[in-house]
């Protein structure tokens, strides 16, 4: 069986997690507007068809790792969209991570065409897509999970199928909340120690051990400590996903007090500026917020 | 040399702690209310003297593990404190949690009588007291530091000098912030995953090897997914050391919104009669606002 899948979303994260498709040998269809991309992945093995429709005609399988719902909801049910094109018995794998109400919406629209459909939404950032070490949290049809796992775990490391379509959008959404706040604890903790005076350094060595430990302590509070905000996983993706789980929580009465707090100070951030660092930055907020003028009392 | 240590609070944390030191070897003083806790530790070899004016009188190093800021300084400072009794040259070695304001209050009292002090506030609960694994974060001077080092490496397993007197217990504070808030972040998402009718537990198998992975996750999601919320570190506990923050960040000129807000929250639990129970408890907030009518449109 030469399987042919279509890849449509060649930015960050989708160029590594293509060249680890075609690392392992599949037959992969492109059709960037990128003309760079499209020659760095045809040099390795991709065909480059002229449009989305002949891409769609031609697949079997067809994966999507796009910015935000607006985008996936265009390429996939949108006049131009992909849906026009694809043949029954289909799979789209959408890995971008979007609304889980948007990923049950398309999947009620694709089912009626006979067209499979799986929200498979990644954890973990660039390094770990050139890697092949993301995490993928799957929403969908277990036959339909199943006929895709090489093609997932080829992607990733871990790979957990939640339930139904949908669900994979739901955990990336609980996920996203408890990074954020995560980030935020770092940040108000590492501000008081700064204002204490204290060592950061040290006080990072003195709890890392303890229940204060984390992988975001472990990865953001060193780029914290050294002003090195290259993203990384940017403050305007990370609003964007706050945005969705706010949707949702609307949706479904369950009030998030803090994650609500901290979707603001992300919004505060993004009109200071900076949407574009990476979301340790969320420091600078609470930096920017304490005074400057630091109380003796303490100090001495 | 027979250095003799008097040990001050024999409560969950300071009983294992001294049984440790009995352990290692080290001649123990210590005068307790409580008749069952003097007899069990009298059987490990501790010396029960009659008062702690007895116990000051004859100890070289003086241990106190005590609730917080008012009975510390009642039983080192008060009209009835040991300070009345402990000779020049006697270490004071207080192990409780308590504000680092405080802590320096006492060191600049204590020093003028050739007293030396350390604040040297531990992480970890009641089972890393029984098993010598306690983090323990250092304040005070080098040299006395160096010479306590081999007692406070037998009770714990990580000990780091952070600074001057004041600095382990402003430590402490900025590894309470970090745990309150993960825990929150943990709440807010799993409330929100059962929401959405998701299975927390495949939610935890799916992000914890992720940047949503933490110590809080790996030890609180457990007692949340079997409602078991028997302390280990109760919200009461957690309150005062929130409250010693919230003072110190006045103090400094440094607003913490997010700290500020799970200060609240834990006041709303102790209100509702949980601060006994676990801090793991937290999530009880937030399933008590969520709704319990669930909107069936992510459901179905």
């Amino acid at each position: 069986m030469t399987m042919k899948i279509g890849f449509i979303g060649l930015g960050i994260m989708g160029k590594p997690m293509c060249k680890n498709l075609l690392k392992a040998g599949y037959d992969i269809k492109i059709s960037s507007r990128n003309s760079e991309t499209n020659k760095e992945l045809n040099e390795l093995g991709a065909e480059v068809v002229s449009s989305l429709k002949q891409l769609a005609e031609i697949s079997d399988t067809i994966i999507t790792m796009l910015p935000n719902s607006p985008e996936v909801l265009d390429v996939i049910l949108g006049k131009e969209g992909i849906i026009n094109w694809v043949r029954r018995g289909t799979t789209i794998i959408d890995m971008s991570s979007i609304s889980p109400i948007v990923s049950k919406e398309i999947y009620s629209v694709l089912i009626k065409k006979d067209i499979d459909f799986l929200d498979a939404p990644v954890s973990g950032g660039e390094p770990k897509a050139i890697d092949g070490t993301l995490s993928v949290m799957v929403g969908g049809k277990e036959e339909i999970f199943h006929k895709c796992l090489p093609i997932l775990e080829t992607m990733t490391s871990s790979v957990v199928r939640m339930g139904k379509v949908g669900s994979g959008n739901a955990t990336k959404l609980v996920n996203q909340i408890i990074v954020a706040l995560n980030i935020a604890a770092v940040s108000e903790a590492f501000v008081l120690a700064q204002s204490m005076k204290i060592d950061t350094e040290l006080v990072y060595r003195a709890i890392r051990g303890g229940l204060a430990g984390s992988a975001v302590l472990d990865s953001k509070a060193p780029m914290i400590m050294n002003r090195d905000f290259r993203a990384g996983f940017k403050i305007n993706l990370h609003l964007k996903d706050l945005n969705n789980v706010m949707d949702t929580s609307e949706n479904l009465n369950t009030p998030l007090p803090l994650t609500s707090s901290i979707r603001e100070i992300l919004k505060s951030l993004v009109i200071d500026g900076d949407g574009y660092e990476d979301h340790a930055a969320i420091v600078k907020y609470f930096e920017k917020v304490a005074s400057t003028e630091v109380n003796p009392k303490l100090v001495k």
